[in-house]
């Protein structure tokens, strides 16, 4: 059997003792919103949490019963007799703190003033969200992760949870990740920064206020994050020089198919993703770097380290590419850490970890059923 | 001796006859802005054309005797025994049209409104430049180039010269350049449209009548596009990780040191170039396709083509990688033209073309001293 976890529902979870991030700020009070599926088994030993990336949420497997066509973002990775196999695992997906898909994020009401947070919402490192979710752990009565997962900024979040809570992760899966961002992936991110941070709808991330979205601004960062995600070959493939009109038309609307698919996709996702949030995760991504603090040494960062590590990339991945997974398996072999590695051949860049591609989906697999057998013997 | 050309100035050619364009609208009257350096020989024989890329100009080599620190964008490559040696070669370098350097632009004034051109200036296409450029060919009295010159967008004009006018170059040098974009090409380009088209200060390409300039969205423009001109290795070494107040800051201000560059890259550009000038440049480059006409058949395409070719690629050029240039090689063999090949190791990615590179500049000087002999055997 291989099939969709079904009908699933979102639940929230009320942390009312004070967070403090990284950077000094204080949050009196925060919510989780997160989805879970299958059952936690009686020593709450099979429990996995899916970090998301970017532009990730809680809704990571099965759909919504008055929304059929809502698919989780992972559901091809989630469920009965899938890779993460739902009649094994309890499998946990949350929206990062930050976020805008129903946790507490900018956008959120600032119970103190009564109006969204806007600008005066922390900055949240990948450290930060390591905290929340250990306590949403804490709330579920899970003291130990049979696994932590996650592809691109959810693979730092993995890496982190084994550094940050070493006792509480047996298996960590970074998929399409790096020890830390590149010089040009910082580049990247700014840039996409700056479109929203100039846009005048922004309002200094106040914009709620004024009945006003900075849609230009998000527009562009998606389109450009687009360009990222993909492969030069993906894209060549495609779309080509492929005209959408069949003939130049001279002047600046849309011509080629690409054009028509990346103004799209920057449309779609200005009409429903905030701002802030993309602010906010973006940062995340450039600080994380577990190594800054021991003096750039990734193999000291990650002595305190007890998990064992599935380590995946793909070959066409230019945003995280191999070379960065590789220098993680050598930092986790430096430490004598059970590592595993699979260079996946993959045509679709950085976007292949979200989709559903043989090779990887049974490396994953065969990884998991070994994790199973950890409890089920 | 390997010096500079010294004091240089500018001249202005004026064509009454009316030019039409690719797309067929038609200008009248335009005027280009050029520069030469060295003398013409008797028989008009050793003259090349340096075509420039997007934010180039005539400006190429020396420096105004007002304004010794304004040297020319390729003044390493040009003078007195330098590769492109003035002693013996007439060098011009022009601003092309639809420039913002002096040659009729958008930002020229149309004399039938008496108003800036903006919006209603044609797109203007490789193929149009050249026939812009052979009409100067023309005043200047010069039938057959020795060679004409460029790198990047200005190697898809040395090319189409092959094209349009096979019996008017003796010798195309096409530097860090490509056959056609690619998807992802055309897609950084059209982030970079998008950028300047939605600043509500572009209004629509009109905005000098509102005494606004898009500066928004051209410094977006400027900063991805430095990131496509630089390597990602380029950008490790010289930017890296590097923080400029020396720890991270937990705000949206600038933090890492590539961050300072690309603003300071972005805010420098936006001070002084044209918006409408960058939309028209990023439409040559989509346009440039020599094969469309033949089929997709780049063989077909240089058929007519009765030049030798130099051809110069950069390792870490992923923007115009190798691979492409290898395609023009493969043409031009096919076709039975003389070419010559060099796949320069340089750690500068798109950029390199514009730095001093000994292997670079001894190839080039090689393939022109051969030249030289030519008129002066």
């Amino acid at each position: 059997m291989n099939t969709s976890v079904g009908i699933v529902y979102a639940q929230r979870a009320i942390f009312d003792t004070p967070l403090t991030f990284r950077s000094g700020a204080v949050l009196p009070r925060y919510e989780l919103v997160y989805e879970t599926y299958g059952t936690l088994n009686a020593d709450k030993s099979n429990a996995i949490l899916v970090c998301h990336a970017l532009s990730g949420h809680h809704h990571v497997a099965g759909h919504y019963a008055d929304a059929p066509e809502n698919v989780g973002w992972w559901d091809n990775m989630i469920g009965p007799g899938r890779p993460v196999d739902t009649d094994k695992f309890f499998v946990i997906g949350l929206n990062n703190l930050g976020g805008c898909h129903g946790s507490t994020g900018p956008s959120s009401i600032n119970p103190e003033t009564g109006k969204p947070y806007g600008a005066s919402f922390p900055v949240v490192t990948v450290e930060d969200w390591v905290e929340s979710q250990a306590r949403l752990a804490d709330l579920l009565g899970i003291t130990q992760f049979a696994a932590v997962m996650g592809g691109s900024l959810g693979g730092m979040q993995a890496m982190q949870w084994s550094l940050s809570h070493p006792e509480r992760v047996r298996h960590v899966l970074a998929i399409a990740t790096a020890p830390h961002l590149t010089a040009e992936n910082i580049a990247f991110n700014d840039v996409a920064r700056n479109a929203i941070l100039t846009d005048p709808d922004f309002h200094g991330g106040d914009f709620y206020q004024h009945g006003v979205v900075p849609t230009r601004g998000l527009r562009l960062a998606r389109m450009l994050g687009h360009i990222t995600y993909l492969s030069d070959d993906a894209m060549a493939d495609k779309f080509g020089r492929s005209l959408r009109a069949g003939k130049l038309g001279y002047n600046y609307g849309i011509e080629f198919e690409i054009e028509s698919y990346l103004r799209y996709q920057g449309d779609k996702f200005a009409a429903y993703f905030d701002a802030n949030t993309y602010l906010l995760m973006t940062k995340a991504l450039d600080y994380f770097d577990p190594a800054r603090e021991f003096k750039g040494s990734l193999d000291k960062a990650f002595a305190v380290s007890r998990a064992d590590f599935l380590v995946l990339s793909f070959t066409t991945d230019w945003r995280f590419s191999p070379d960065r997974s590789r220098e993680i398996v050598q930092t986790l072999l430096h430490n004598h850490l059970n590592v595993s590695y699979a260079e996946i051949a993959s045509t679709h860049g950085h976007d292949s970890f979200l989709m559903e591609h043989e090779h990887y989906h049974e490396v994953m697999r065969v990884y998991l059923d070994r994790i199973a057998k950890e409890f089920s013997a």
